[in-house]
């Protein structure tokens, strides 16, 4: 007997879940879309060099394909590396693209919260040279419309800076190499308890005192008058001296000067009550370098973020090693989360007339009533069994909300009409006009 | 330097060719829809188990993934064998489903004919006890119906019966064990010169004399008359003596019936025309047990089957060893192969208004239109640049076919109203009015 289970954390998607899926793709794309994105579309794998040093402590969960000779590829991790790979490669200057595809991780799945090995991801990206903070602003803004459609009700985007974060560390001496590593750990905060997050932050090689300030300073966070209050307050944690204050002061206020910038432009948008800075937020991919941000729905914080992304600068350039720049901004849809959140059910199939036989199966006269209907754009379905039981019928029409019912007998037949069956009403309708009634039914009523 | 290559056998999509890809699997999935089919999503990869005997002499090129500890996976090679695990587990009795999913296959590509590593299918396939025939039909229906939407000119369908093959095959004494490895051959006739062909046979055990009698009998085909010359042709030419003839009668009648009885169905719905019986159509999979097709488009024979499918009614009940059974048929769209033939431009952006200022950036002003325009579902753009260039800005609208400029400067901010051009005409609007101004616009001409 082979095993037939689907492999670890991943599922089968029933006709009830894809459906779900596919509507909240749907709505997604329309969102893009309305911002004017084009889509691309990459291979699901990608040579296994051009994701090293990418996801910092989760680059263990990359999946790799066997060696079988020829080239030596995993599964892609996200859609960012191989947008980068794609500007990377076509030299191209300025893209506003999104992408829709599967991607693989090999981490600890929870299933039932949304999280499994092989996801959805739906990513928004805005690649080019842009004057600060804008297209920061509008990727933020096309998350909130995200989180607007999907009806989940409230919601909140956290937001931080990589740059702050980096110049925290240097603040608090951590060696640069470390950097990406205490990412990837505080980004595990709300995943892991406080004594965890203390014990992994000592295990990577900081002080007591040091991961204590550390700590200290990823505490902070609230609205946007936050940013004002920044530069004295965190300064003030962690220099030591005057002259090491000064030292930091053009680096935080370019940090300052792009949170300003930044909310300026939401309150544009609209969004700027949607949006609050915490300093915990460190997101774990290495390669951002500015803005990071992640988006919660308030009822359901045991869910974790459900978009998530920001600025990475470098990336298009690490690629290329140099000789070709393009600094980006985007984010990603986490679906299988928005998916687990959905309880509303959603129609399966598009079926608007079922089409049965009395007296007799009447076969052929049933199968060219449902090409007509099908060449006329109305989708129909009949049955293909030697039973012919209308409480058969009646059980498939209800589960699947069919709205009309057409029936052919021998009344019927003889007369070149059908019955038209909807909402317990029934009428006889010629065949001639059966195409023009139906339409007319269905484009007031049926959709 | 990092190598940025995508993986032998697999491209990256640009805009362009997206936009195409993503209108053949939204039309396809019209197709499906209409027929009532609901769709589900399965895993990228499967157990490698459930993959093992499933596809002849092209098992070779599966693609494993690596073993890091866990389960012993590989990439789908299709939709099928996914779906029949699916219906296994769950015991499903009647689906009516399509998926949409990239498959993977190790073989040599050909990129410029369509033929990759990684591709798309588009899958529809009818699961259930049906009376003969009538699932067979409706499949091949959906199959003109897609080959119709893409509107690539005329096609043809190819219809065999794998049981004639088997037939065939017993008559000639071939061992059974060799069936699926001789139809794997077959399979390759069009790709593979008539000695190749030949060599191939000869290689699996194939006498000189059986190989000729079995090239004789699969070079017999045409219109639906071949069924009716079919039974004392196919027995004249092979079987030895009466008695002979008289045992394999049963089955060849059945196989005859099968034939007439998809003609019969397929006149209903009104495209026996598009169909043809031809011996030497084989397919690869080793799962196919009774009718089974292919699609081509006359003008491109070079580009080879666009569609293909048939019946496999043991699929189900060998994954799960006898006990249970569910027959199946099915086919698949090859929407690269598609791809590869469209040769009209697709629209690769949805925007509708472009948001441009004159005299200063104003970018404040253009933020807050475009959220008006956004929040209306107006698909709406602006430039991000410091650069404030006309030739730059028409530039992007006639690249992107954008069919309104909206145009904000200090006259237009001082009278609360918006610049509206269109096709060469300007006209002021009132800021509270620009939204219903611009839907009717779009509503009328924009689309």
């Amino acid at each position: 007997m082979v095993d037939l289970r689907t492999p670890k954390g991943t599922v089968d998607f029933p006709p009830a879940d894809a459906a779900k899926i596919r509507e909240i793709l749907a709505a997604t794309e329309r969102v893009f879309r309305a911002h004017g994105a084009v889509t691309i579309d990459t291979p699901t794998f990608e040579l296994k060099d051009i994701l090293l040093n990418k996801y910092g402590d989760d680059s263990v969960n990359i999946y790799d394909l066997a060696d079988q000779g020829g080239d030596v590829c995993s599964l892609r991790f996200d859609l960012t590396v191989s947008l980068a790979r794609y500007i990377a490669t076509r030299r191209v200057r300025r893209l506003k693209r999104y992408q829709v595809g599967k991607v693989f991780r090999r981490d600890q799945p929870a299933v039932t919260r949304g999280r499994f090995r092989e996801f959805y991801q739906c990513d928004f990206d805005i690649a080019g040279v842009c004057m600060p903070m804008l297209a920061d602003a509008e990727v933020i803004k096309v998350a909130t419309e995200c989180l607007d459609v999907f009806g989940l009700g409230e919601y909140l985007i956290k937001v931080n800076h990589r740059g702050l974060l980096n110049l925290v560390f240097r603040l608090l001496e951590i060696p640069v190499s470390s950097h990406s590593a205490i990412c990837s750990t505080i980004d595990k905060k709300e995943k892991i308890s406080a004594n965890e997050l203390i014990m992994e932050l000592r295990a990577k090689g900081l002080s007591e005192e040091t991961t204590k300030r550390l700590l200290k300073i990823i505490s902070i966070g609230g609205r946007k008058d936050v940013i004002h209050s920044l530069k004295d307050g965190v300064l003030f944690t962690l220099a030591n001296t005057e002259a090491e204050t000064n030292s930091f002061k053009d680096e935080m206020d370019a940090i300052i000067s792009d949170f300003s910038l930044l909310f300026e432009y939401l309150e544009a948008f609209g969004i700027a009550q949607r949006v609050v800075l915490d300093f915990s937020l460190a997101r774990g991919a290495e390669y951002y370098t500015g803005i990071i941000f992640e988006g919660f729905y308030s009822d359901h914080p045991e869910t974790g973020a459900v978009v998530g992304g920001g600025r990475y600068d470098n990336l298009v350039d690490s690629l290329v090693k140099g000789d070709f720049s393009v600094p980006c901004v985007g984010f990603s849809v986490g679906v299988l989360r928005i998916f687990s959140l959905m309880t509303e059910s959603v129609k399966e199939s598009d079926t608007q007339v079922y089409v049965i036989s009395k007296g007799s199966l009447y076969l052929k006269e049933r199968l060219e009533v449902l090409n007509l209907l099908w060449m006329n754009d109305i989708p129909a379905e009949t049955f293909y069994t030697q039973r012919n039981s209308i409480q058969d019928h009646n059980k498939f029409i209800s589960k699947n909300k069919i709205p009309i019912t057409l029936i052919i007998g021998e009344h019927e037949i003889k007369n070149k009409l059908y019955s038209v069956v909807f909402g317990g009403n029934q009428k006889y309708v010629s065949k001639d006009e059966v195409v023009t009634y139906l339409k007319n039914f269905l484009g007031n009523d049926g959709k």
